[in-house]
């Protein structure tokens, strides 16, 4: 297998960079669901490149056209399908790949992998351009929780170092978790954002790149999302995040820093707010045992600089077998954190949606 | 679905602690390859609790029964079953779970899921008991794909902020990996272990526990296991080390450090090792692209401290809607950390056993 | 993959004829479902052998131990799992079959599959034994469709040519979707049932073994269950029946006759009963667009004569690659026609209520 | 999930009637393979209807598109999608099914599980037409397995009663299998094709429509492929052919003749064929213990008359909950057995190569 995620929902990613498309089908959506499909381009629109000093120049319309499995702007049952076209791709800043691999890619895992015969133009089926159908399936799923009352919000935390002021745990409100959504540079704290634009301008002017760190909160969960063991919400979560190529960690509540605490500390205390059951603090990050428990969930995901830098770079000639310099052309985004933020959600969106299908099923 | 991996191998985790027994089916194994159930039992004995400061008193014998699958100490093609029996249980330790949750435990969220049902002694299914059957099936993958070259060990990377020495991420050979599983507290420097036991004996005394980190480390592995997107080597690891209960977090390679770094220093140069790529530095932790590359594969798992601790708590009674105190009695790890080590290494034999498996079939 | 059902409901069935034991373990029950273990004892005791001319006088115990799922008699939300010791078993009957295969048994493709590592005693996987977990699985889904109005019964449409009255397609009541399931030999029509046991007598008296016929008829589904094309109740369910090893043929309603049938024969009008849509005829078997429409849903398994004969047969030494001849010793059914048919009532079970828990999710 | 058949190849059928395109992913595929897509077109080709009296008159075009999983004509290891644009749709024929279901169709059954929401048009995402997209991922695979020696084949086997002579089961060559592949009607024997024909043009005058059966064969199969119970070839051939809407009966080598055949006959004897092992006859179709025994794999399946007549029927208004009377508008095929004889062969491909892929990694 590769780019398939099999649950409640079936989520099939297909395309290469510079192919004719790419896209996503989606099989197991109810039928009877509405698809905004405005608001469907204005999250895609987060993701998509272009216009700011912080991302590639390239344009990419990420304009997704449904094949199937809508009836009248709604979910008619039968298998999802959306398709984007490639356009604006210039073939010619790939042509060496095949024998020079670029560090920090996946030129030189995939050559061996597939023998020569992987698409390498643009990265092929590894390019980042492949979180776009992702976020299709994401935003169809985020639409159908937002209306059942759960939100998913995320911001950049942090980027080479510079905090962004966090979620709060166990306050967070639909305010704070959407606002990010709503900026171009999607942090909460303007101060923060401004000086994260400055180290990304510096970076760039470094012909280098710089890592990042997105945080992610979900709120109205109702109690019960989740299996125990091998599908518990942080298993299925993890395993979607991982799904975007630069993402190199993933922490849940208190996430890393629950290795240096006590059992006295780290334990969320409950007690009662009215007749629901809450948790004082939330280093649990809203999942206990796997299953939701009703506080925010909340996740963070290590996000690497972009490996696609313009300085001279050490690789090797793979037909010569000798070591060589390498020096990468075509435009790249000095931090791909900024857009990677509505990815996050998006792959949240489709965990959490494929879990509460199931909890549906199991009532 | 809850605990059941499904892959080339299908593993299917039952049992709950005090159930009858508890156990494993794995499917997919191919036929032929020996099962040595002396180094499985040493294996297992790594994670079995008993006889230290740093881990309950109760004894578990986690002496499997093969039920099926292997004929003549080999697999023999068919699903394997193992069963291991639960003995000197303690039940009414456990009397008033059902009302009154642990914090930090699955105790209430269980409670809403499964509507009052699920089996609450020991922890029922949530129970860190159920890691022994991950162990069988990771511990024949593991003899399996050492028998292949493939090695894979771990160690106490912190515990409550004390680091031990980490794997080295380029030159780490089969005597670090392997150092730590031949102690009984699992660590590469005696020093930092020292102080490590000293730190656990002084939270056992306070009446309380402690969380920490596990590095893994893996090598020997050929170029090119793993998939693009959902089924990298990240997501698949990711998914089976969550698996474990206490899990919050798991990084590879430079991990969360990845979010400080800049593209030209986090880029693993690659160069020519004889006719070998190599790369220089292994920030990616031997994945690039979600396939391996030949360099070794590292990865950790932050590990929050046992919730069950004695100390006086606050909870619920869920029957009478109010706040109350909790005391919870029995005997409890201060610190799970060094029996959870041979539980990641099982997860990730798994994961990569599985991988070989897929890649096997493509050549 | 090889003996998994994975879809809400993941069967997974291990053991061997000759292991320790052979058993089953299903994830995804709801929690709180009552498991009648004397219903399913009797239920299981339909599918054991002995006690009478037409089966093997071997005897099974068949007493499965539940090791987890179960608390309080409830299902509990963690995955089942029921084993069945061996017992009674008689090694030395199946000594030389690694190297001469039995006719129309699966020795020598399992040999050729394995390499020589599989469990030959007995069948091992092979054998029919391995139905019995199949039993439980169905036999528990059954008790479950039973409590929601959908009822199964299967009984013995014919035997080596002679029929049993069929059930009615359209006007399929309780009574006589039970009445098989209530005598030693389940046929509807005593005269029938007669004549078979008679042939059946005559068979076993010439050292050879007789095929047949199962029907097998569900009555109270809801329209909706089931997907369209690879998911369909055909499909499901035929995936599942095949999972007996005798069956060679499936089919649904008309069946093969709507090979010889015009549009305007085959197609089933629709009129309104009340308010209640049904079909005058039903030669769809309760299935259009492989989704069930409530009218009953009927199909037929074909099932070869038991290939353990005691006629001497050809076959082949694979050691010394020559024809040779082979008499099998042992005691075999004449006839394994009425000890599949609960086993066939199971196979509907499970493929009925694992579309019937997806169904509840979508709604 | 409805669309998707997930193996060691995972494929997922997309596309309703009368929507933008239908069309197939196809995940787990090896990289290198060449697909000879004027050798796809004229397997295509033999499903599209038109130009003959035996079909319906609409032209489909059913010209794939592949997105992407290809580079320079070879697969990439990227997951394959291709798209076929829906055209000349006359949406005017099928407006008031969602009130007046038609017999022997999914209008009703879909009405009731997508709560009206299902997508009517030309039969929505139950048409015939969503063959062609099995097709295509068939045909590739039917590519894959002739280079490597495994030969696929069907035929009619009969027409409303009239036999074609049938395939040969021990001595079936490639001549016979191929036949006919090469003809307009593809059948062995050309008289019985006449009168075929002549029955569907009478048939076709009667404003009715005629089921027949069709015979697939493969030849070239190593021995091993497919595995006991839930996996055995027959479970997976049955599960992709049932995915072809109007099939209601599978059957394998003597299917449902075993039911009158003593132990003795069916049973097919071994001997040695220079150093190779053979049967003397095949009532087992190639396939014991759910395993190929590496003589030719045959099976049938039965095709049921179009349920798309011109001819007055009985239905019900949903809408008044009251009997009326429906006449179906349009042009229909008189008889679909001949186009769904490669749609057969494309079922068996698929489920063929992944047996394969899947044997291939177990070596």
């Amino acid at each position: 297998m590769s780019s398939i995620y099999h649950g409640q929902l079936t989520v099939t990613i297909f395309g290469q960079s510079h192919a004719p498309g790419i896209g996503v089908t989606v099989d197991g959506l109810p039928a009877g669901e509405r698809v905004d499909l405005e608001e469907l381009q204005a999250f895609l629109a987060r993701r998509a490149p272009g216009g700011n000093p912080w991302s590639t120049t390239r344009k990419e319309g990420d304009v997704p056209e449904f094949l199937s499995g809508l009836a009248d702007g709604m979910t008619c049952g039968a298998p999802l399908a959306a398709v984007i076209r490639n356009t604006n791709t210039r073939s010619k800043d790939y042509s060496n790949l095949k024998d020079i691999p670029r560090p920090g890619h996946a030129d030189f895992t995939a050559q061996v992998k597939y023998g020569g015969f992987q698409d390498v133009a643009g990265g092929g089926h590894f390019s980042g351009r492949l979180t776009a159908p992702l976020c299709i399936a994401g935003g169809i799923c985020k639409q159908i929780l937002a209306r059942k009352g759960i939100h998913i919000g995320a911001h950049i935390a942090a980027i080479g170092g510079i905090p962004d002021r966090p979620y709060h745990p166990v306050q967070l409100d639909l305010e704070d978790l959407q606002a990010p959504a709503g900026k171009e540079f999607p942090v909460l704290d303007e101060g923060a954002g401004e000086w994260m634009r400055d180290r990304i301008a510096q970076v760039k002017e470094e012909q280098d790149s710089i890592g990042g760190v997105i945080e992610c909160g979900v709120i109205g969960l109702p109690v019960g999302l989740g299996d125990p063991m091998l599908d518990g919400m942080e298993n299925r979560i993890a395993r979607l995040v991982f799904a975007i190529p630069a993402v190199k960690g993933v922490e849940f509540g208190a996430g890393f820093q629950v290795a240096n605490m006590r059992g006295s500390q780290n334990n969320d205390p409950f007690y009662m707010d009215g007749d629901q059951v809450k948790t004082r603090t939330n280093h649990a990050g809203g999942i206990l045992g796997g299953i939701t428990n009703g506080m925010p969930l909340i996740f963070r995901a290590a996000v690497k600089p972009t490996p696609s830098i313009s300085r001279e770079q050490d690789s090797v000639s793979l037909s010569r077998k000798a070591d060589t310099k390498l020096v990468i052309q075509g435009r790249h985004d000095p931090c791909i954190v900024p857009r990677a933020v509505p990815v996050v959600e998006a792959a949240a969106a489709i965990a959490i949606y494929d879990a509460l299908l199931e909890q549906e099923r199991r009532r």
